[in-house]
C-alpha cells in the first residue's frame, strides 16, 4: 500500500525553503527549531521525495549580503540542487519581513519604499532566473492597512499596477521568460490586505500592460481564511487560463493564517481540489506552502512534508475511484447536459412547465454520500 | 460491507419531525417539498432504520388546535410510533415561529409574551411527558437582539433564569422526570442570540435553582457557526456531567445555519466527535438535527437520513480502528502521563531543564497523518 | 439640525420594492408584516424622501400573470411613480424564489432551467426598459452548490458566460442601453455561491463578449459576510470603471445575510465608504438593499428607510469635515507623495537607507484617532 | 473640549507593560521598535495619564534571572511606580513564550511541563503580591491543540482544574488575597484553545474547589475573533458576580488577534460596552490590552495609549447622553416592564391574544437610529 503513495518527480511536488525551514516562531512565542541551512533543506526535500524547491530572495541570500557572498551562496545552493536532483520551479521576493516594509512595499506611502521594493524585486528576479525558475510569485503581504485613513485604496491599486507593469517590462527586456503569479490574501499581517481574493487579482490582471504573462497563485489557506470555497477560486483562474501556480496547505475558516499540512483540516475540500487539478490536467508545480506544528522537531518536519505529499496522492487515488464509480457516473449522466441555449426567437417562444421541472429530485444527497464513502474508503 | 453500517436500535439514532419533514423554504425561496404528515414521518424513519423521533409541540399539534383535535392527533401519532417501534426520547417547544415571538420568548420585553412562552412550554412538557420523552430541549432561538438598545443583557439573563426555574418546578411537581437540555446558538434568526455557546449555558446552569436536572444540548452547526471546536464544547459538557442530549449535523464555519447531513462538511471534526462519544460511553440519543438539500425530493430525504446514520457508523468503525492501531497507541503512550502535581514544597524545590524538555519532538504530525490515513481507509 | 440631513432628489437615494416591502419572514419564523402593494411602496418612498425605486420582475408582476394583467399592473405602477416623482433607475430579475431555480438558474444542471432563466431575464429586461431603467442588476443567488459533486465549477462559469453574453446581445439589439451590474455573494441561500466576491466578477467581466457594458453591483453585506473590507472592493471596481451600481446596508462579518439599516453595524466602514463615493464623485444611485427589523410595524419600516438616508448624510457631512480638518490634512501631506518610479538604470543604482526609512513613525494612530473624533462629533 | 476627555486616576485606566512595550513583531516581520524598559514604560504611562500598570512575570523579570537580579529589578520597578503614582492592580504569568510551553502549560502532555508551569505561576503570584496586585489573570494561550489526536479534551480540563485548584490553595495559604480572572480565547497561537469563550470559563469555575475567588477576564478581541457579541459575554459574567477584570481593545471578527486601539474597529459595540460598565457600576480596572500599529514610533505609541482612554471617555459621555435623552427613555419605558411571571394556575388559565400582541411595532429601528445619532454627535 505504501508504495503506491510514494512521491515521484512527475508528481511535481515542491516546497518553499521557508516551509521545511520554518522555525516555529509565532506572535506569542519564540523559535522552537534550529535554523535549517538552504543546502540542508535541499537534502531533506530530496530525502522525503520532493521534486522542487522554491524560495524568496532572502531565504537564500541575506538582505545585506555583499555581491561576493551572494554569488558564493547561490553557487553552493545550485550545486546542492544538482546533487540532489531538485529543481527550482518558482522564485519570489520577500517584501514583508524587513521593517522598511511596515506600511507596504509597492503601495507604501513613502516613495522611497516603493522604489526600494521594485529594486529588490528586480534583483530577486535576477536570482530566480539564475536558478532556472520560470514562475515568479508576488505576494503583497504588507500591501494593506490597519486604518483606511492612511491612503485611498484606488491610489494603492494604481501604485500596484505601476510596479507590476515595471516588473513585466524587466522580465521581457531581460528575456527571463517569467510568468508572474499574483497571490491574494485577505488579512494578516495587515489588518486588511488589498487584493483580498484570487478573484480581485483576476480583475486586476485585466488592467495591466502585459496581462498575458500575469496569472495567479491561489493559496488554500488564504481563500479559506475568508471562508470562501477554494475550488471555485481555482476553477475560475483555470478557466481563464490564469492558474500559473498553486499553494497547497490547510486552514480552518475565519482564523489566523494556519498553514497546516495539506488536507489535514478540510479533507473534502482537499479532495475536490485534487480531483479538479487532475481532471483538468493542471501540469504546474504542486507547491506546499505549509509548515510543521510548533510541537515538532526535525523528524516531525519530515513527517509533515511526507504527509503533504501522501495525502495528495491518496486523494488523487480517491478521485480516480470516484471517476470510475459507475453509480456516481450514472447519477451525473442523468443530470449534466451540455445543451447550449436556443436562438432568441425559439427561446422566447418556449413554454416551460416550472412545476414539472421542480418536482424531480436531483439526487445530490446520494451523490454526496457516495463521495463520502469513496473518500472514507468503504466503497469498493 | 453495507450490512456492517446498517443502523440498529441500540445505536439510538433519532431525528426530529422537522428534519425529515423539512420542506426546503429558505430566506430567498419557497417550499420545494410537500408537507410530510407526522405519522408518515414516523413510517419513513422506521423504514430507514432510525430508533427515535423528536418533536416541537407544533410539529405535531397546530398552535391553535382545540383540545379534542390535539388529543386525536396525539393518539394517532402514538399509535404510529408503537406500530413502527419508534420511541420519543426528547420533546421541545417552538418559541420562534409565531410572530408573537419576534422579540424573544422568555426574554421578550413584553411581559405578556414572556408569560405566554412559559405557558406554551408547560403544555409542550405535558405533551412530551405523554409521549414518554425524558429529555426536554430548550432552544431560545429568538432570545436575542438586533440592537442592544432594546434591553440590558443582564435583564435578559434574569428573565431566562426565572423561566427555567419555573419550568423545573413544574417538571418536579408533575413528576415528569424531565432532564432539560439547553441549546446554544450564536446568531440567526436574531442578530445575536443570548447564551451564544454551550459554555455560556454551562455557566448559566450553575446559577439555577435546580441545576441537577439541567444540562446542555450542544449542536455541531451552532458551535461551528462561530468557528469553535465542537469537540471541546462537548467534552466540557460531558466532563461536567451535563451532556444530556446532542444535535448532530454539519456546517461550514462563519455562515448561515446550514444543518447539513452529519459529517458531510467537516469529516475530521465529525470523526473526533464520534470517537469521543463512543470512547466515553455516551448513552443518550444520537439526534440528527439536519435536513436534506433543497434540491431533493422524498427519495433524497431518505438518502439524507440514511447517510447521517451510515457516516456515523463508518466513523465509529474508524474510531475503533484508531484505538486498535499499535503505532498510534505507541505514540500516545510516549506522551500521555497521568502524573499528578507534586506537593507544594517538592514542586517549588524542583529544577526543570526547560531546554531539554523543549528539544524533544512530540510527533503530533505523525499522529495526525496516521489519523488521516485511518480515516481515508488506507491504513490496514 | 434635522434639515441638513433631509434627503433630496440629487442625493439619488433608491430602495428596492422588496426592501420596504419586506414582510419579515426568516428561516425560523413566519411573516410579521402585511404585504405592501407596489403602488403603496412608491407612495411610502416618496413620503420618506427617496428619489428612486428598484424592482425584480416579480416584485411587481406575479410570475404567472397574463399579459393583460401584467400591462395593467405596470401601468398603475408607472402612474404611481409619476405621481410621486419617483424614478426607476434599476431593474433586476428574480431567479431564486421559484422552486424551479433550486439548483441555480444560468448554471443549473437542467438545460431547461437555464433556458427558462434566460427567457425570464429577457422579459424582465423588457419590463425594466419600459420603466425607464438604465441599469440591470444580475444577482445569481442560486448559482452555487451544497456539494461540489454536482457540477464542475468551470462548467458553471462557462454557462454563466453564455447567459450573460446572450443578455448583452439582447440589450444591444433592442437598443435598451442597459449597463449590467453583476452582484457577488459568497453563500446563502446556497452553501457556496459561484463568483463569491466583487473581485471574482471583475475577473469574469474581462472574459465576456461585451465587457464595456458589464460592471458590478457590490453590496456591503455580501463582502462583509466573508469578513472582507468593502471599501477595497468598491475602490477596485471604481478604479476599473466598473462601479455601475451599489447596494448599501450593513452586516456583522461571518454571519447570515443580515441586511441591516445602512451604517448600523459598522459605523467606521460606512464612513470610509461614504467618503470614498463622495470624494471620487460617484454619481450613480445610492441604493439601500436592506430591510427593517422583524420587530417593526409599518412605522418602523419608515424609520428604517429614513435612518438609512440620514446616516448616509451625516457621514457625508463628517467626510467633508475630515477633508477640511487641517491637522488631518497636514498628517496626510507628510505622507502621501505621487512620485512615480524612476527609470530602470536610475532605480537599480539607487542606495536606500532602510534603517533610516524604517525609523520614522507614520502617525497613523494619530490619524485614526482624529478620524474617530471627527466621527463621534467631538472635534470641532 | 479636550479637558473633559482627559483621563483621571478615578477612571482606573491601566495598561500592560507588554502593550506600550510592544515592539511590533508579527508572524511575517521583525521588530520595528526598540525595547522599552519597564521603568520607562511606567514613566510613559504616567505621562499619558494612566492609573495602573499590569505585567506578566517575564515582562519585568527575565525568565532566567537570579534571585538577586530579580530583587534588584523589582525594587527599581516599585520605586518607579511610587515616583510616578502608578499602581499595579493586576499581575499574570507568561506560560506561552518559552518553547517549553509549545504544547501547553497546565494541560501539556508532559507532566514536567505541567509541574513547571504551576511552579512558575506560584512565583509569579509571589511577584504580583509583592507589587500589591489583588487580581491575578490566567490566560492559557497555549492550552490547546492543532490536532485532537494529541489528547482527550476532557483530560485537558481535569488537568486545568487540578492546576487552578492548586493555585487557589496557594493564594489562600499565603494570604495573598488574589481574585483569579480566567481569560478565554478561541484560537491563536494554538489551532484551537480550550475554554474558547468566557462562557466556557463560567461553566468551568462552577466545578472548582474555590469558585468564590475565581472569575473571568473577558477580552474584547477574543470574543470578537469568534464573531460573538462581547457585551453579552460581559453581562453574563457581571450578572454572575464574576467580572473580576476586563481587557479592552478592538478586533474585526473572524481574523487573527488584532489588539487594536480600543473602539477603533467597532464603535457601536464599544459604546454598548462602556455604557454597560458604567450603568452597572463596574469598579474594577479598565485595562487596555492592545498595542500600537506597527507603523508607529514611540510618539505613535503614546497617541495609541491616549486614544484608548479618550475614546472610552467620549463613549462614557455619549452613554450618559443616551441615558438622559427623553425620547430614548420614553421609547424604553413603553417597552420594558419588570412584571414577574404569574403563579402557575393563573398562568395556565390566561388567554393570550397572539395576533394583537404581534401587531404592535416595537420601535427598535427608531431606538437604534437615535443611538446612532447620539453616537455621531448630531443629537443635542
Amino acid at each position: 500500500m505504501t508504495d503506491s503513495y510514494a512521491p515521484r518527480p512527475e508528481d511535481r511536488f515542491s516546497f518553499g525553503l521557508w516551509t521545511v525551514g520554518n522555525r516555529g516562531r509565532d506572535p506569542f512565542g519564540d523559535f522552537v527549531r534550529e535554523p535549517l541551512a538552504p543546502v540542508d533543506a535541499v537534502a531533506m526535500l530530496a530525502e522525503v521525495g520532493a521534486w522542487g524547491v522554491n524560495l524568496h530572495d532572502n531565504d537564500l541570500v541575506p538582505i545585506d549580503a555583499s555581491p561576493a557572498e551572494r554569488d558564493r551562496i547561490v553557487k553552493a545552493f545550485k550545486d546542492a540542487c544538482t546533487r540532489h536532483h531538485i529543481v527550482v520551479p518558482m522564485a519570489t521576493v520577500n517584501l514583508f519581513y524587513d521593517p522598511v516594509f511596515r506600511d507596504g512595499a509597492f503601495t507604501a506611502n513613502d516613495p522611497q519604499v516603493r522604489a526600494y521594493a521594485v529594486q529588490k524585486t528586480l534583483r530577486a528576479m535576477d536570482l530566480g532566473a539564475e536558478l532556472g525558475a520560470k514562475i515568479f510569485v508576488l505576494w503583497g503581504g504588507r500591501e494593506g492597512t490597519e486604518t483606511d485613513a492612511c491612503r485611498r485604496p484606488d491610489d494603492a491599486i494604481k501604485r500596484l499596477r505601476e510596479a507590476v507593469n515595471y516588473l513585466c517590462e524587466y522580465s521581457i527586456d531581460r528575456k527571463y521568460g517569467f510568468r508572474f503569479a499574483l497571490e491574494a490574501k485577505p488579512n494578516e499581517p495587515r489588518g486588511d490586505i488589498y487584493m483580498a481574493t484570487t478573484g480581485a487579482y483576476l480583475g486586476f490582471i485585466a488592467t495591466l500592460d502585459h496581462p498575458e504573462i500575469v496569472g495567479v497563485n491561489p493559496e488554500v489557506a488564504h481563500e479559506q481564511m475568508a471562508g470562501l470555497n477554494f475550488l471555485h477560486a481555482v476553477a475560475q483562474a483555470w478557466e481563464a487560463g490564469k492558474l500559473f501556480h498553486i499553494d497547497l496547505n490547510d486552514q480552518v475558516p475565519g482564523r489566523y493564517d494556519q498553514d497546516f499540512r495539506f488536507g489535514s483540516a478540510n479533507i473534502k475540500s482537499a479532495f475536490w481540489l485534487v480531483k479538479f487539478l487532475e481532471d483538468v490536467g493542471y501540469d504546474g508545480p504542486r507547491h506546499f506552502d505549509a509548515h510543521a506544528y510548533r510541537t515538532e522537531d526535525v523528524c516531525g518536519v519530515k513527517e509533515f512534508a511526507r504527509g503533504c505529499m501522501r495525502t495528495y496522492l491518496i486523494l488523487r487515488d480517491r478521485a480516480k475511484q470516484w471517476n470510475d464509480d459507475s453509480e456516481i457516473q450514472s447519477l451525473l449522466a442523468d443530470q449534466r447536459s451540455p445543451t447550449p441555449l436556443a436562438g432568441r426567437d425559439a427561446l422566447l417562444a418556449t413554454h416551460f412547465d416550472r412545476a414539472a421541472i421542480a418536482r424531480k429530485g436531483l439526487a445530490y444527497e446520494r451523490l454526496d454520500q457516495l463521495t463520502m464513502e469513496v473518500l472514507l474508503g468503504v466503497r469498493t
